[in-house]
């Protein structure tokens, strides 16, 4: 009893250095990116001197090139490139649109969705439907959709607390509004923009087509414009009202293109991997600084981190920069399938794209209750200082998404920070580097290392 | 036993009942806040309509008249005004300074402190002295610092994860420094601002004159000029770089003005009090929107919300919009003596003067660990979906603060938002209503109400 006891003892003991050892190399971690932190000079080139870097563009193909670099300067233990074929698709001239009310033509700001089609030359014409889900398109059917154009306006739900929800809730008015309102016979779609924001920018972001079906032209409209078109929708009797657009967009053919990685070698586990990623690509409209250039300057600046202050890890951990996550996710897919063809072994991997703000913690994507409880009762007193210690069930990110089929085993992670602003300028021209707080994006990488960190110690 | 069984779960059964109907009642106060909260617009009225508002001025006294209208409109039980003199400080004609190299002078940006004295009609040129601390002043002494402006340059310590900790370790220089280096004979003083922030903004802010001493003018500096001043003075000998500043503020007799009352009075112990407070008065260089427009809307949006969901508080509830927290905190004094003169009795009170930025959780003044324990075994997993729980030890607030004194047995509470942003912005131009979000802003409003909801129920 009494030997039970003094082991017992020694353990609580042992247990409670590892725990301030822990404690120690999170605060250098903290103090080296707070400090010394380079993410935010990092996100400065890459928005100011490349700027929009849509798949298949000159811009993107810069961007590979930078990234490829800087890692190297960060004499990193490899860095390479993976070839992927991307889609390459381009707006064309600026759109043009009016809400016609008999001789009234009123201009409106709507931007194409990313993989439209053009309209005709001279631009389309026509009656509109408001609907508010593919539900009610569904409802109405070919006899009142057909020859209009398909207004969907279902607004953010604003009682979530976590945006990104909200944008899960609306969003299918984007991804398949187009597609299914083509089935009905509708002449082209124009979308609400997914935000709670109310302006006038049209948030744009890509659409699916249905394979082997025709394509119609779907453009996204500001908050303002719609909650202007709903409106007079409502107050005029419906053949009053039309809505004329123009837009020149085009998908050009395929060009290859590059994920860009960074590795640090395990000293124990080379084979075994933890890592952590953002996509390069951005939407053309902007700088992509929250979109995701915070995420890919985070995943450098973690490596960097460990690098800077001394941290070996057992295991290899990468910082990936996926290709093409806006339209297409190419670069993910290509990624999965390399790993599983080297036969790699995964213990985790972390996507940073919901915008470089104040960290809250992370989500962990189709884990059990026990699962959250352990990794809670792990390591959430360590992180609480940093007030990074939400811990919870939820989504991960659309890079690294093709892991789960592909290596089965994988627990995928996402980064979560505050949530509140992001869809204020995703996908519109304000996205840019002036929107981003250089503490918070420091905050970030500094929280997603200090995680790596312990799961490179420790485990999940 | 068996008695004791069944008791026990009738007991666990209530209070998961129980646990139930908060969960519920916090929904409800949420939805309120993000669908129909009128936070916002209120503090779009207060920074547009009104403005800055120093103690004292006619846009203090026309807050004054805005906030108990308002919250007569909303149809409080009590709404009134509480009498206090308040100090009337004016910058009077916008600042000037050089730095002064051989020949050349370089403009750079000063802001007056709040309550200094003005510069001679011809302004002063000086030497100058940098130093980093009070401690390092006292070092140097009368023999160096005679004649010279002294430079206090003591940056934030970025290694802060929470900011007003470092405001706080940063902050004396500007509170204290200037009548600390009137006594060693300086002529002037210059304060690095007070932020993270590299940019050219002077952060203006208070500072206190040491009774029956002689008072010597005092500035700040924006951090990009202070940068400058440092650079120049390490790579000169010093009496090349002089150093030039002109002000003509002026301390005005006291004027009486109010703070401004809202109350819900309780239905089962009207004369006990939960109260929530900012501050009507603002810097007279922009809006206060952050500081503390955020604050006053908030704590009328708390009453207003429990009234539109037909919450009935057992007891009272009060809004507190303080007068003159910025150079006197004379509201915050006057409150406090006046409810130890009513023998009020008051179960806490919680302060919202850090912005109005997403909500993280509250900070509560001089607790005991058990007290901590206790308040996060009660509420944490009640807070925890809104991502409002962290309870933790800290300070509370400068209107609160000196009930502490007069009401023993208050618990004082401090709203804690995301502090990244704060500073940046704080006692500047740019603290103006388009950098408030209003869903950040509708969420502290819903946290606070939820908070004190949980408080009248079921005590702290």
């Amino acid at each position: 009893m009494k030997k039970l006891s003094l082991l017992l003892t020694a353990l609580l003991a042992s247990a409670s250095l590892l725990h301030a050892q822990d404690s120690l190399t999170i605060r250098k971690i903290y103090d080296e990116a707070l400090v010394n932190g380079k993410a935010y000079e990092n996100l400065r080139y890459l928005c100011k001197n490349i700027g929009p870097r849509l798949s298949g563009s000159a811009n993107a193909q810069k961007a590979v090139e930078w990234g490829k670099k800087l890692m190297e300067s960060y004499g990193f233990d490899k860095v390479y490139l993976q070839e992927v074929m991307v889609p390459h698709w381009v707006r064309g001239a600026k759109e043009t649109a009016f809400i016609i009310d008999g001789k009234t033509r009123i201009p409106v700001a709507i931007a194409a969705l990313g993989m439209s089609v053009a309209t005709p030359k001279e631009g389309i014409t026509a009656n509109v439907v408001e609907v508010r889900s593919l539900k009610e398109l569904e409802t109405l059917g070919e006899s009142v959709i057909k020859g209009k154009i398909v207004f969907f306006n279902r607004a953010f739900d604003e009682r979530f607390i976590e945006t990104g929800r909200a944008y899960g809730a609306a969003g299918d008015q984007r991804f398949a509004g187009p597609a299914a309102a083509a089935k009905y016979g509708a002449v082209g779609v124009i979308v609400r923009s997914l935000t709670s924001a109310d302006d006038d920018y049209p948030h744009t972001g890509a659409t699916m087509a249905t394979p082997g079906t025709k394509s119609i032209p779907a453009a996204a409209i500001s908050t303002r414009a719609a909650n202007k078109l709903s409106n007079m929708l409502r107050l005029r009797k419906l053949p009053l009202i039309k809505f004329y657009f123009k837009q020149s967009c085009e998908l050009l053919p395929d060009v290859q293109s590059y994920n860009v990685i960074g590795e640090l070698t395990g000293t124990e586990n080379p084979n075994k991997f933890i890592s952590v990623g953002g996509h390069l690509d951005s939407w053309d409209l902007a700088e992509g600084a929250h979109d995701d250039g915070t995420g890919v300057t985070q995943s450098a600046e973690v490596l960097r981190i460990f690098k800077a202050t001394g941290y070996r890890p057992k295991n290899s951990i990468r910082a990936v920069f996926f290709m093409n996550e806006e339209n297409g996710h190419k670069g993910g897919l290509k990624y999965a399938e390399l790993a599983a063809q080297n036969k790699e072994e995964h213990i985790a991997a972390i996507e940073t794209d919901e915008g470089g703000f104040t960290p809250r913690g992370f989500s962990f994507d189709g884990v059990s209750k026990d699962f959250l409880k352990n990794i809670n009762d792990k390591y959430k007193t360590l992180l609480e200082p940093y007030e990074v210690d939400h811990l919870v069930a939820g989504g991960s990110g659309t890079d690294i998404e093709p892991l789960k089929e592909k290596l089965p085993g994988i627990t995928l992670i996402g980064f979560r920070p505050d949530s509140q602003r992001y869809f204020d300028i995703h996908h519109t021209p304000n996205d840019v580097f002036e929107n981003v707080n250089k503490r918070e994006l420091q905050l970030g990488a500094a929280g997603i290392a200090a995680f790596i960190y312990l799961i490179d110690q420790h485990g999940l």
